[in-house]
Formats: structure tokens, C-alpha cells, sequence
């Protein structure tokens, strides 16, 4: 089979990296295109980018030109380009995404512009792929040749992934959740040192919102031509901490019924789903992983688990009315590139590309 | 007046270091005496020490002979010693501080050993000066001449002296927290650099159980000769960070009645205490400062406010049912050596020492 | 005696706080005008302000409006600028401080811009007070009403300090000085969290050239109109650590004869220069501190001894042909503005403001 | 081929866990043995080691029973063991490894104890292969049947990577070297966090003799029964720094002729040895990496580069008398299990296990 060709727009970002990253050799994906600010276009990729996953960027792609992030450069980038990951700023992706999907192009996204749109699915494949339905919803109403899917923020879909098997087996009334986030979250400039060296900042400027906002469209079910939000309140209180990468959290939940700590991590390691069984080339064996250790999960033992795809539990603890766990999720993967990936991956078993 | 002559048990360690340098040049205190293990014994202070608190340690008390920690050893030191501070790792302080109270010497202690203890005082001197009473329950039930009273462990007392005006004003049902506590807490060595660094380790050793329990009996009602638990519900989830020194606290209150945002702010900045209105001298002039930013407080700005002695509180977010704030604390000087030396002035006010 | 009014332009980055910092109740100056950039002008000081030197700011210079960096503006702040500390950057600093001394400010400036012009004194008030001849040079070649006088870069003050006694009772033939530098040092955005945690970073722009040119000036002889260049070899390699405050660098000197350890120990302890004869009000003790430890200086403890106006020495060992040694400054204090203001209080004393 | 058994002594520390990554489904070698302190003799290996480096141990390994070090405990562990790697502390290695090589056993220890024995090969494949003839010497001179061959100490085979090609052919007079090291270098308990978080430490204990002896050793020549050793001098400035892995030092190198920056880049770049033509395992491509970035190499991003087992050398610079460079190696990989691991697979190709 001829692989996917895919375009990277935001490409020289921390997430655009973690993209390319994932798709050097990817048995699916073939990135021809690569799109980032002004200032980079008509650059080799390797010369606008400082590469920080490791020594060296994955040879090949280091000598694709960059594009201008818009629907003509992309139709003149030399070849068909199938689908696009888009790991764009918010205000950009605003902009960009919907011309995008008018054009025809199928767009997977990392950007927060369009997440909470009633016809803009908001997917995590292993929890809600049902949703991906709306496209039909988004390409009517709009009028669409393309489409834009989107994937949740990272700390929302590392703590839905383990509230999906709750709800469904024990049922969840209220979370609490207390995050512990990564530098790289804030991108590559985001958090300066002075900042955060020998401290935590207890504020990250709109995370509390989407993460108190976001799980209940995941987590909701499809009606028509919308996302029934799931009725249970979700409160949060961001924090960043002197960590490069894996977003640490500390979850309070209030059960519909009294649970024992065993039931908790039956319902959480038994937890698969869509990836799984199509044994997508991202799907972790198991998207949640349990450990009984007393001091796991750990930001950074625990990051490259299932190639940071898979988000790690430990230290259950139940009490008479809320059940109390830490989750742990790389959040540049499962909370990020790997997510939007494995989007894609799903869109093209399903015929969607 | 003459000053009150103290020792210092285990003062070698970061917490003994820490009430050597808050009582140089003390207006109410002489250190006349130090002890610690007895490899340590017989050497000048300042060749048994690592000093970890600046460049040096306060000159006069460096060449204090370190002696052993015993009754007998502390009776030798060539003075009349008042007041011991106890900075004694709890498994010693189980067995010697009992022995120095039945030996007619009053201690105030900062180990675990006995803080739970029906007839030992735990106290934070704005929070429950009056449970010092039990003094005399402990001297007459147990046949001591001297005494015990106790400070809490670190994250309770930063956590507590913010429950006590939202109990007195609105009320309390329920209180979640979550912890991400400094290095320091742990000891010198207690945390290795390759268990913390570019990491969060989310356990602490006993930390949930005392920081879970404490609270109830600090703001319990005296009623003879003990102590009527609170009755509210804390649960707690505690974390080590990548920071020196300062506990910051992400606190989930359920009130007893709803309350707006202005409402919890006024009751914590308006709290204030015995120590103040004695104005002892280590007592900060408000023992819990608001701040009104959206990103304090933060560790290694706030830990030194009022040397220390007061908590910072930020973040206050109010919803339908709970209150969320963010509140910081220097662990080795409120949440330690500060407060004890706090309760050791409230003694000497009260004509107990 | 009235004090001196002075202005700090560039007062909101790092080390136009640190001169607020340190001029906060200074006995000589008193601040009166703070300038900074476009964006800031007009607003309060404080709420221009991100600061980063502890809880709060010192409380009255916190309504002071912050004003347009021009002779215009600093004219028209209300009263006579008697003195003028620049801790702007470099690109500006060219333009505008031969402005200011065209106008008939007397300026001292932290900027790199004008260092190393023939007229300009760089200075180190130990190490060449009598190199502030040269203003009257710059004044009669350029015309001038008032001047500027320079301060050095961070990592050249600090061990020029050292340099200084060596070179008087030993004589230095040659240095290789390897830094390792906090990031404080490049300004709060500076340095990304993510390209320090965990991490070294083996290059700082400019700063080997400065460092091995600036020290040349510096020791260099005062001749008629110019300096005479010191006959010495500086080679640098320069690093960025994970440090907040306090440059530590590893230093190789190749004396003029054979010396041991006490000698040159005597030599570092014994230097003190005009300000330790005047007292100046922010000079320490001693401008260099010895320590005998066999693990000193170290940032994080010594870059506050004599509040970071002393530099600390350790591990002195000397070979057949090398000196080696460690030396420990604080980079915004000794490094950037307390240095400068010690150049004011000196040109005070001299009559010369 | 039937793989060769394999012990690992001192298993569970740092450099032990290193051994056991490294060999974990190594085409040449199956360990059949680990060991470690009495307190872990009896447990099996995952029971008795705290993983540091992922998430989980190497399968099959945890499985195994630690055994006591000692030649019996060797012989009775179920199968032949053909070559042993040491990972023990020197005191204990100092007793152990003769005893070992009286009763035949073969080993390669990464201990210091036995390294600057005239009769201990102290061995970097690439630089000194040949010295491994000195197994006859000590063989015959002691009466072993086995032998000892000895790792150097991490900074010194991550810098004498760098010094072999430039004497070869160009000549070194002299060197200088500032390193940064990394806390995995000390053990897993060996920095705690409270010494190194926004810190320093200038002294690693015993560190500048080795790395100021040793290399004048693997540098030298094999002479009949010993090896005399390179005329060079080595002066060393040793740091610990807060980073998790990767020694970066700076290093000042007196060349015998003037040299320019493209000749020594071409001369390291073009380094290769017996590991190399031998195609060993372990062996990297090129084990001295040359970057042309302004600012590598640093730690975090390139001591990955070919598994650790190359080094990374950036910043070339000629003046008139000097080269300087910045190197880096993971300590742990070449510095240590990596390097040990390279010279068993020689002994192997050569028929000496």
C-alpha cells in the first residue's frame, strides 16, 4: 500500500518536532509537507529548527523546504497532500484550519481553536471514536470539503483516558484533579528558568478551563448532530513543575458507588479499546498501565512507557466516599502529537482517508 | 530580664540547623547547650556540621561542645538549661523526650513521636494556644516535673493555619490536598538528586496519614483533659518536588455554607492569633498573607515572607460547592524549627518556662 | 547631607531590579526616576514590574512612573538627576548614554556598548579607581557635559578581582578561566527551561571575547589619555549551568615565579582597595573571601556572603608551573549593579557627582 | 555460536543496572550471574534494585537470585561463568577481584582499585588495545589462572577518546581540564538533592588525581612487562553539577605545533580503532562525534548519541598556543559499563574468554 501523505503545519514547534518524530518511518504515514511562521518559510527544515528530542532530527526530513502554512502552499508543495497534522498556535489554527477543511484538506489538530465546536469531533481514540461522526455533521452544515478533527489538550487526555473505564464500569459523580505539568508543555520559550528553577508556578494561563471543560464533550454521547455533555463536574488546579517532559496527576473522584482498591485497577488495566483492536501502529498494548509500586507513577521513569502513548496509574487509594489515584501521561505524545497520530491513524482504517 | 537558657537536640541535622539560626541573637533565647548522634559527640558544633542555611553559621554558637542526648548529658552542659527545643528523629525522641519530662525538663518537640498522644499538647500558637492545658493533664497523669508539648509535622501546620479562620467563619465539611513538598523536608540526604531531579516522586513516608490526622486534632475543642477531634474529613495526596525549601499546598475546601471569593480572603487576611496580639517576636505580624496575583504563591519568592512565619495563600477560586486555593509555607520554619520556637516564646509569655 | 538623587534606566529587567534592590534605603542615593521600554512608560513601576527578587518589592519605589529613557524625559521627572545607573541593553545603551552625556547626565553603566573605548573608564573600584581620570579625557575629546564610566561584565568582574593581588605581589602570565554560569546572567526570558534542566550549555554569546579582553583594560596602566593595556594572556570557555544566582568559575593561572598555597592565599585574603579605605557604603570587608573547605565556594551558599559584593576563592593548589583556583561571584550584585554603584558611591566621594 | 556466560558483580547500583541494560539481549554475551551486598544475597534481582533507568528492568534478568561476591558463590551459581564484569565499589573490589583471578575467573572491572597496577591492563578499546598483553605479565608474576582487566574512571575515558587521535598526530604537550559532571556518576545516593539543586559542588572526591594520572597510562607505551607512560601533563578542576547523566569538560590542550581549528576537527572526526575495524557490538560507528553547532555538545541532547557509547566533542578554537574544546560522554556508558563491556567483547574476538 502507498503510504498517506501527510503535511506537519507548525512543524518547527516542540509538538511539530514530536510529529516528525513519530512519523520518520512511520508504516503509514510519508511526510511531504512542513509549514511553520514566516520567518522559517523557504528554509531547509533542518536550518529553522532547534531540535531537542535528541542529538539529530531524522535525516530525511531535515531537508524539506518550509512552506507557508496555508491551503495554497500546500497544493503547491509538489504532491497530493492526504492529510494534515496540525500543531499551529491556537490564534493561527483559528485562522487557518477552517480555510483548510473548506479547500479540501483533512485536518487533524492540536490547536485548542476549534475543540469545543459542536461539530468538531474531540477525540481520544481508545475513548470516544464514535465521535469522528460529526465530520459528516461539520462537511453539512458547513458546507466542507475537508474536515478538521480535533485532539483534546494534553492534561485532559491523559486524565480522561482513566476516567472513560471508570465511567463506564463504576460510574464517577465529581473529580478533583491537581496537575503537576511539564515545562515542555509551554513549548519551547514558554517557561523561562528563572521561573521554575528551585519552584513551582501554581498557574497556567487557561488549563484549568479546558481541562474542567473538555472531558465531559469526550466523555458525552453522540446525538445527531451533537455531543450530549457527560454529566459529572471535573474541578482542577493547574500547576507547573521543574520537569521537561510527563504531566503528573493527582485525581480525586468521587465514585457513583463504593469501590475497593482491586476493583479500581481491574476496571483500569482491563480498559481497551478501537487502536487496540485494529492494532493501530500507535496503539499501545494497553492504554492504561497500573503499577503497584508506593512512589510510582514518576514524570521521568515512567514518559517513555508504550513510547509515551500509554498513561501510568499507581498509587490507588480508596476511602469511604472518593477514590484517589496519581496518572501519569507524556504529555508531547499522548497528551499531544502521539494523540493526533493515532487520530489518523484511525481515519484511514476507516476509510476516512 | 535574663534569657531564657535552651538547648537544641539534634541540632546537627537541617532542622536543628534551622533552630540555631532562628535563635541567634534571639531576644528571649540563649542556646547554651546542642546535641546529636553520638559520632558527633565531643566535637565543636561547627566541625560536627554540615551548615546548609548560608555561608556560615552564626559565630558564638559554632563552638558549642556537641554533647550526647541524654538527661544526664544535658544537666552537665555547665548551666541551668530552661527550655529544650527537640529537632530529634522520632525514634529517638520516642525514648529520650519522655525521660527528659520525667526529669523535670520542658520540651518542645518537633519529632512525630508523641504528637498524637492524648495528653501532649500539639500546637500552632494561632491556633490552639489554649490546648496547652493538657500540660498539666500530661505532668499529673504521667508523675513528670517537666513536659512535652509538640509542633505538627510540616505540611499539617502550613495547612491548618489556613483551616482554622475558614472553620471559625464559615465552617468545614471536607478539605482535599494535595502536596508537592521541598527537598528539605526530607532531611539533608534524605532526597537523592537522582530520585528528584527533572522528576516528581508522588509518595512521601507516613506524610498522608499525619497530614490527614494532625489537622483534626489542632483544631479539636479541649475538653478537660483531652481533646475533642474536629469533625471534618481531610484526605490528602503528597508529593515531592524539585525545590529546596517551601511546601506548597492544592487546596479543595468544601464549606459548610456557600461563600464568595472576597468572603475567603477577608476571613484569612483578618486572622491573627495569640502571638500577635502578644507580639512575640517570631510571630509575623499576619500569620497568613493573601496575594492577589494570578501566579503566587510561589516557593522560592514567598518562602521568605515574614522571615518565613507566615503561609501564603493565593489562587482562592470559589464554585458551586468548593472553595480552591493555593497555600505556601517555609516547611523548616513554619512547618518546623519557626513554630516550635513560636510555642517556646508563648511559654515563656505564659509563665510556663 | 542631602542625598544624591540618581535615575536607573532599564529598571524593570534583572538587573535594573537588582539596583532598586540594592539602592532600597541606601544612606547615599535615593531613586528619583526609573526608566524602561516603550511598552512600560507610563504605567507604575510595579505594575511594569515581574519582580523576581523576593515576596515584593521595596515598597516606595513602587508608584514611581516609569518614564521614556531619554534626556527629555529624565529632565522632566520633577527634579534634578544628579546620577544615572544604566542597566540597559546593549543596543539601546550605545545611543542613548553618549546622549545623556552630551546632555550633562554623569552616567555609570552596566552596558557592554561603550566598555572598551579608549576614553571610557571601565572599572572595578579595588582593582583601577584611578582609571576614572579618564572622564576628564572624555569629556574635553567629545565635548561632554557629563560621562559615562562602565562597569564590567559579570564574569569579568569576578575574577578580575582575584587577578588584581596576583598580579601586584606574584605576577600572571597567563589565565585559563573555564565559567559556569547562572542563569540569571542572560535576563529573566534568557535561558528556556527547557534548554537548562538537566542540562549544561556550553556557549554564551560574546561573553569569551569580553572576558578575555575586558581584564587587559581593567589591570591595565593609566597613561595620559589612554590605558595601557595589561601584558597578560586571558583564554575563556564559557557555560551555562542550572543556577539561578552566582557564576562560579574554574580558574588556571600561570604565574611570573614558583608560589605555594599560602602564599597565594595571603595574597587573595590581604587585597583591599579605595572603597574598604572610604567605607563605602556597599563595600565588603574584604573583596575577596577565602575559604578552606575542600568543597567551596558554591553558588548556592556563598553568593550571598558580604550581600554578593565579596567574591569567594577555594580549592586553591598550585603546581610546578599552574595555579588552579575556584571562584565563586554574584553575578547581578558584584557582576552588574552593585558593582556600578559602588563606582557611584565612589565617584561621590570623589566629589566627582 | 553458544553466548558467553556472563556474571555482573555489584549488580544493583548505577553502574551494575548500566551493565545489565547494556547486556540485556547483547548478541555475545548471556548473563547467567548477578551479585551484590550481603543485605540483597537470597533476594531475586528485581526485589533487591531500585530500576533507575526506565520503567521496568529487563525482563528475564529480574529473575535471577543476587548472589554473594565471592569465587565460591561464582562457581556454585549453576553454570560455568566465562567472564565476569565489575561494578563494585573499590574497597570491596580491591579484596574480591584477585581472588577471583587466583581461581581463574576472568574480569573486567570498572573499579578503581587495581587500574594503576603495573600489571593491570587499564584499557579504552580504541586507544590501547594492546595493552592487553599485560595479562601474560600478570598472569605469570601472580600465579593466576584468570585475570584482571581494568575501565578507566568516566571523565578519563571520555577525555582520552579525544587525546589519542590529536597525539597521534599532532602532539600534546600539555592539558587542562574543567569538568561538569553529572550526579549518576556518584550513585544513586551518592549527590542528594539539598547539595546540588541551584548549585555547584567544585570537588568530586579523588576525581582530578585520576583523571590526571590515568590517561598518562592509556597513553603510553607498552614496554616488555609494563607500559611506560606518556609524556604529558594533566591538570584537572573537577565539578558536579545538576544534571542526571553526560560528564561535559572543557578542555585546554597545549598541541606540540600550531594547529587550525579544521585540522583537529578532521583528525578526531577521522579517529577510529580495533573496536571499529573489528566491527564489535558495542563499538559506535565513530566513537569521537565532532558537532558544528555554536552550542553543543550538551548533556541532555547528546549523551544518547550511539547509545552512549560515542563521545560528542563541539567548540573547537586555536590560538596561538592552545586548542580548546568541549567534550562529552555518557559516564555511565563510556564512562563506565559501556567501555567495560567494549573490552570484553575484544577479549572475546581475541580468544582470550
Amino acid at each position: 500500500m502507498d503510504k498517506v501523505k501527510v503535511a506537519v503545519l507548525g512543524a518547527t514547534g516542540l509538538v511539530g518536532q514530536r510529529f516528525l518524530d513519530l512519523l520518520a518511518g512511520h508504516p503509514m504515514f510519508e511526510v511531504v509537507a512542513v509549514t511553520a511562521s514566516p520567518r522559517s518559510v523557504g528554509k531547509r527544515y533542518k536550518d529553522a529548527t532547534r531540535w531537542m528530542l535528541g542529538p539529530s532530527l531524522p535525516e530525511p526530513l531535515g531537508d524539506l523546504e518550509v512552506l507557508e502554512t496555508s491551503p495554497k502552499a500546500l497544493r503547491g508543495c509538489g504532491c497530493e497532500v492526504d492529510l494534515v497534522f496540525s500543531a499551529l498556535p491556537s490564534s493561527i489554527a483559528r485562522e487557518v484550519e477552517p480555510e483548510l477543511a473548506k479547500e479540501g484538506f483533512k485536518v487533524v489538530s492540536n490547536a485548542s481553536a476549534l475543540r469545543m465546536l459542536d461539530d468538531v469531533p474531540l477525540v481520544i481514540p481508545e475513548v470516544n471514536p464514535e465521535h469522528l461522526k460529526l465530520i459528516e455533521v461539520q462537511q453539512e452544515r458547513r458546507g466542507w470539503r475537508g474536515f478538521v478533527v480535533t485532539s483534546p489538550n494534553c492534561s485532559t487526555s491523559i486524565l480522561t483516558l482513566t476516567l472513560k473505564p471508570l465511567m463506564d464500569h463504576i460510574g464517577i459523580k465529581e473529580v478533583h484533579v491537581t496537575t503537576m505539568q511539564a515545562v515542555s508543555g509551554a513549548g519551547y520559550s514558554g517557561v523561562p528558568s528563572m521561573a521554575i528553577v528551585d519552584n513551582v508556578i501554581p498557574f497556567i494561563s487557561g488549563e484549568e478551563e479546558k481541562l474542567q471543560r473538555e472531558p465531559l464533550k469526550i466523555l458525552g454521547k453522540l446525538s445527531d448532530d451533537h455531543v450530549e455533555k457527560a454529566e459529572l463536574k471535573v474541578l482542577a488546579s493547574c500547576n507547573r513543575v521543574c520537569v521537561v517532559d510527563g504531566h503528573l496527576e493527582s485525581v480525586f473522584l468521587r465514585p457513583s458507588r463504593k469501590v475497593e482498591v482491586e476493583e479500581v485497577k481491574k476496571v483500569l488495566e482491563g480498559f481497551e479499546g478501537v487502536p487496540q483492536q485494529l492494532k493501530l501502529p500507535l496503539a499501545p498494548v494497553k492504554p492504561v498501565v497500573v503499577r503497584d509500586e508506593e512512589d510510582r507513577p514518576q514524570p521521568r521513569l515512567d514518559r517513555v512507557v508504550e513510547r509515551g502513548m500509554a498513561v501510568v496509574v499507581g498509587r490507588i487509594r480508596c476511602s469511604e466516599e472518593w477514590i484517589r489515584y496519581m496518572v501519569l501521561g507524556n504529555n508531547v505524545v499522548r497528551g499531544a502529537a502521539g494523540n493526533a497520530i493515532l487520530i489518523g491513524e484511525l481515519l484511514v482504517k476507516m476509510g476516512r482517508v
